[in-house]
């Protein structure tokens, strides 16, 4: 039973958006690894109006369609029948902003479901009654919550033991220890007559694992000098 | 010549993730309407080694691939011989944080080239010398900088004007004027006991439009009062 993937699924008026970016990479890796399993699906399955219609216009009169609650609740009651879930979640631009920190949690779920908004949003009783939580991932405004949903998923499914290869790896240096990474470099040496730093050349491991923290704190100073006052 | 469309050119190694976020809704959208052209390039393309190869290991032994200056170079200088790039912008976590007021000013815009990192990262000479400018979308580790380049273009191209049709105006709501946006509802008015707003069925105008203020302040002041402190 421990070794059962986590399992997303994706609610959505837009299945189509989320193809490629689930498709490809690592979220494909963990998939076929069977690490992880992402299901999308489509929000009009579940509408019982013609033309299999989601959404509707807004009460109290204001441009814009609003996503209805019936829809969304008899997917989410569908997959409950199911499964549990950890976690409901929405993705919207007013809720808790994505952090490693949250990304690390969510990482220990089994089941979750991200709703993701489109239109002018959706109707406020789902957020009250169906959703337990609703995530950001920063101060902007998108089109709709389907990339926000990929970001969300990456950010999550990569975390899962097995799920990375060696040459992705140092890509969470940034964050999980509060530093930045050191700059890093590859052939050739000399490139258009900018030269590799010299230490990195050396040979002198111990050297170069000096010059390596000590930039790393310094572009952590420089850059995100927050991040030190969190430790 | 002022009505060209704003071009956005990303460079990647994996240039399918990008295929359905830019395929569809307002991307596909501006595109066909002739106000913005994106290209995606395979940074493979201007590689010149065996196996179209683009990254190699990094100097001072470490695990995990770089990518290398001079196929980024060659794609930069290629594009930049055609036409003039206004910024030539890199994702990666330890840049500048995106924010709605960098969208903005990013829309304003009229050809960029957005560099998308993926492995370990890219040779730090890249960084020095060939970006103008690098934005993260949020403190969270990604796979790669694919995902962050389509929430970037979805963000700067929704704002260029005639891009977004009258149902997706409103979702701007949010952030574009500091206060958070107040509930919406649609049909049906009562759904498994739970009400929509009095108010919002009411019919009185002037009363509807001083609750959904009402409710965007307290809403701001609840969840997000530092937005309230930017004014």
């Amino acid at each position: 039973m421990d070794n059962e993937p986590m399992r997303i699924d994706i609610l959505t008026v837009m299945p189509e958006i989320l193809e490629s970016p689930l498709g490809f990479s690592i979220l494909k890796r963990a998939q076929d690894k069977g690490l992880a399993e992402i299901v999308v699906h489509n929000l009009r399955d579940y509408s019982t109006r013609p033309h299999r219609k989601v959404d509707d216009y807004p009460f109290g009169g204001e441009a814009g369609m609003v996503m209805q609650i019936e829809p969304i609740d008899r997917a989410i009651s569908s997959l409950k029948e199911q499964r549990h879930y950890d976690e409901v979640i929405f993705m919207t631009p007013d809720g808790e902003q994505l952090t490693q920190q949250v990304a690390n949690s969510l990482s220990l779920c089994r089941n979750i479901i991200i709703l993701c908004g489109h239109y002018k949003g959706v109707d406020y009783r789902v957020r009250e009654h169906l959703i337990t939580r609703e995530i950001t991932i920063g101060d902007y405004v998108l089109t709709g919550g389907e990339l926000p949903a990929a970001i969300l998923t990456d950010a999550i499914v990569r975390l899962i033991p097995g799920a990375i290869g060696d040459e992705q790896s140092a890509l969470s240096d940034s964050f999980q220890d509060n530093l930045l990474a050191p700059p890093v470099y590859t052939r050739p040496a000399v490139y258009n007559g900018w030269e590799v730093p010299e230490v990195l050349l050396s040979g002198h491991q111990a050297r170069i694992d000096e010059w390596k923290h000590d930039m790393a704190v310094e572009r952590t100073m420089r850059l995100r000098p927050d991040l030190l006052n969190d430790i």
